[in-house]
């Protein structure tokens, strides 16, 4: 019997409707992320839902994540706003201990924080908006991760705060030759070929290389690759990464716990 | 040195502003009550105003209780909601577990937990709702104290679930001969003059009696007085509440921790 | 050349997404119907999507009407609300008035109001609420008309205050002798067969008649027929109601325009 | 008798309470100003209190203008939102639909709109944005005014698409010698002393100058002077500003209407 091969996360934003409203299939992809990104209601996300999907997350012993964001169902969170550090923290407060609160009540707990959407990408560069998140977060529990973009500014002041930081890549997502995303606006943002899809996945996990938009190899270094799966198609193509990395002889399974 | 006298927890609602607005003084609330039931943001209170008043409450050592509602922000929580059971249990859990992690950050926790306005209402006789709420705090945490009307459903169901509970009177209000608050739209339903109130707050802590409108004499049996403190002239009236009550040998001090 | 057949209104609920999320398929909705009532904004419906729906319904030459609805986006409106008279009056102006304004820009107007979910339901019974929405209508425009349950305690207020009403029947919904609509809870409650669905609508709009469930000939005066869309298999079910309605010689067109 | 002297609007924000929350004095502040700048529900407002005061407006015939806002309650609409053209355009219509038709069940109408704190400052740079409002106003009514900042991009392009605009100035805030305001952030950015307030609202309104903060003179050429009244001591500021335009022979008066 051979050894187990390196590991990898796999994450994917989950709970993401709100009241009658659903999106993605949350069952579908438990069974194949290995960290659910759980929005806990300021972007997405009800108290019910919540619930639920800590309840099922727990069962697939799957990882739970705060997908915390800013206060905007209206735009989904994916609107930058320029909201003032102290409320952030503040706001990235309540949605961590909410969430945590209700994923400990399904026997769970929240083990780290993704930034959703705009702050998501905000906290790439914008330092008082990525200070104010990790301050919510060492504020909360020092022992969470921080999960974000390699080199972000949220990762690197994750790290001077002495939180846990997890890189993760995008395997469907094109890169620069510097190691950036292609923005969404460009040609070559997004790469839609499966195959093609599961073996960068591959490249990034085994190897920590992804091949550019111009062709030239460059290095990632990351703890987790983050699949979507607000579509049926992303589903199937959740599953047909998951297959790869495992046929490559990695091992999926979160980061944390 | 005589023996401390019996104690009385006095019980008001802070934190009540949401974002710009602002509804009562918490500041000087702080000064007066033994136990803060602190708005989570549904009927009032945004993230940032949950973290200053549980930072002032701790400084204050006064008891922090979780002051949940329904999801109504425009109506302030005075509205009744006919949420589905499910739900409630998990608006209320998302509510208490929001503030008890704000208020671990500031050095304390949530003690208790005190529906507010139209599902205090609704929980003295609505079954499935007081369920509802009981099951939040069992499942949260089973230590925690539910704060209500003596002789409400929630009360019942709260000690049939194994929950402390703790019954308080309002010295501003009159009663009936059974006992009952007399509802807000007949004679007698609020208790103006100042000397009154404060006078019947000490029978009801010292002795636990409260004059119904008719005259006969109530057993009412309280460990906390709810005073309100949404207008200076109610502060004033907070402080003379509780002068009265250790003026006549009370201990003013919270029924948790 | 045969004479035109008598007339009868479809109508169905459109425009129920709010941000990224989607209710139904408006589109395919449009080519069935005849009138179209648009969420707007307090149960469902965002302002962008309001003008989408509202130009693809004049596109379409579809009847706009204002689907009023408590202020509960997290409950979709289905839950009861104990609003007071005068709010409910000044939250339905809002919504009417909104969607009116943007309906004008894209070449129509709002012809109609019906109320949705828990306001629908209350309506039909709860006499302050029903008055608080005809004021409502009537304060914005006596010419408007008012869509809702026969017998119901609205379309009589409705008429009183001089509205045009227009009562409308469910043909996949079971009906008493009495001609009320057999609860969900009870059994009989959906008629799940399409072709009986077709059959039913048929002879509500041709004969004024349907069967209830314990067998019995009920009349039912309508001048619309309610159909849903927010599955696939619902507007397939709406188009072959359309399609019985019109081989049975009537007429599918809006009442209002 | 001595001829009128030449006009000078005075506006100020109204209704800008929400539910329960009460913020300034409308009732005082419709004794002052010719224009009321009433919040329409997106960052404050609701439609109760749109519909009184848009009663209290009509009463004492001051003109009433759409204050329109990101969506954004709990932060008051305050922070910069980074909404898509589209969106923002539909936002300000629902506002403005809203309440235009409140006003009309009132016997008014909206004469003109203004945008408030955070998009009233990008409008002033931001092309986007700026024209998406524009696109709104035309929509709904091409007569209707726009109310801004001199050189301001809102109201270029609202010229260039052929609406009126007003431009208006602040009697208490320090000017660059560009004819900026100065940063809040930094020195002289605000005017504290009431009897210079109300002398640079008169040298503003008579003779189209204010003082920079560097001492020199700047010609701003406004139609209208803004006036706060949050607060009591604002209430009486704008008393005094009144009475000074007055006393220098100007007429106070709506620009429209």
């Amino acid at each position: 019997m051979s050894a187990p091969g390196p590991r990898i996360d796999l994450n994917a934003d989950l709970g993401e409707g709100f009241g009658v409203w659903r999106l993605g299939d949350d069952d579908a992809l438990l069974g194949v992320v290995s960290s659910a990104n759980v929005a806990c209601g300021f972007h997405a996300g009800d108290p019910l839902t919540m619930r639920r999907v800590c309840a099922a997350a727990v069962a697939s012993t799957v990882s739970i994540g705060a997908q915390v964001a800013y206060r905007d169902l209206a735009g989904f969170g994916r609107r930058f706003l320029d909201v003032a550090p102290a409320e952030l923290t503040a706001d990235v407060l309540y949605q961590l201990a909410a969430l945590d609160g209700i994923a400990r009540t399904a026997g769970g707990r929240v083990s780290y924080v993704k930034p959703h959407g705009a702050l998501y990408n905000a906290v790439v560069h914008h330092e008082r908006q990525a200070q104010a998140v990790v301050d919510a977060v060492a504020a909360y529990d020092p022992h969470l991760a921080v999960l974000g973009l390699p080199g972000s500014v949220l990762l690197r002041f994750a790290a001077g705060a002495g939180l846990r930081t997890v890189a993760e890549g995008f395997a469907d997502r094109g890169y620069t030759p510097e190691g950036a995303l292609v923005p969404r606006s460009a040609a070559g943002a997004v790469v839609h070929d499966p195959a093609e899809v599961a073996e960068r996945a591959v490249r990034m996990a085994a190897d920590g290389v992804v091949l550019a938009v111009d062709g030239t190899r460059v290095a990632v270094d990351v703890e987790s690759v983050c699949v979507h799966g607000d579509t049926p198609g992303a589903v199937d193509l959740a599953r047909s990464v998951r297959a790869s990395l495992e046929s490559a002889g990695l091992t999926v399974a979160a980061f944390a716990g």
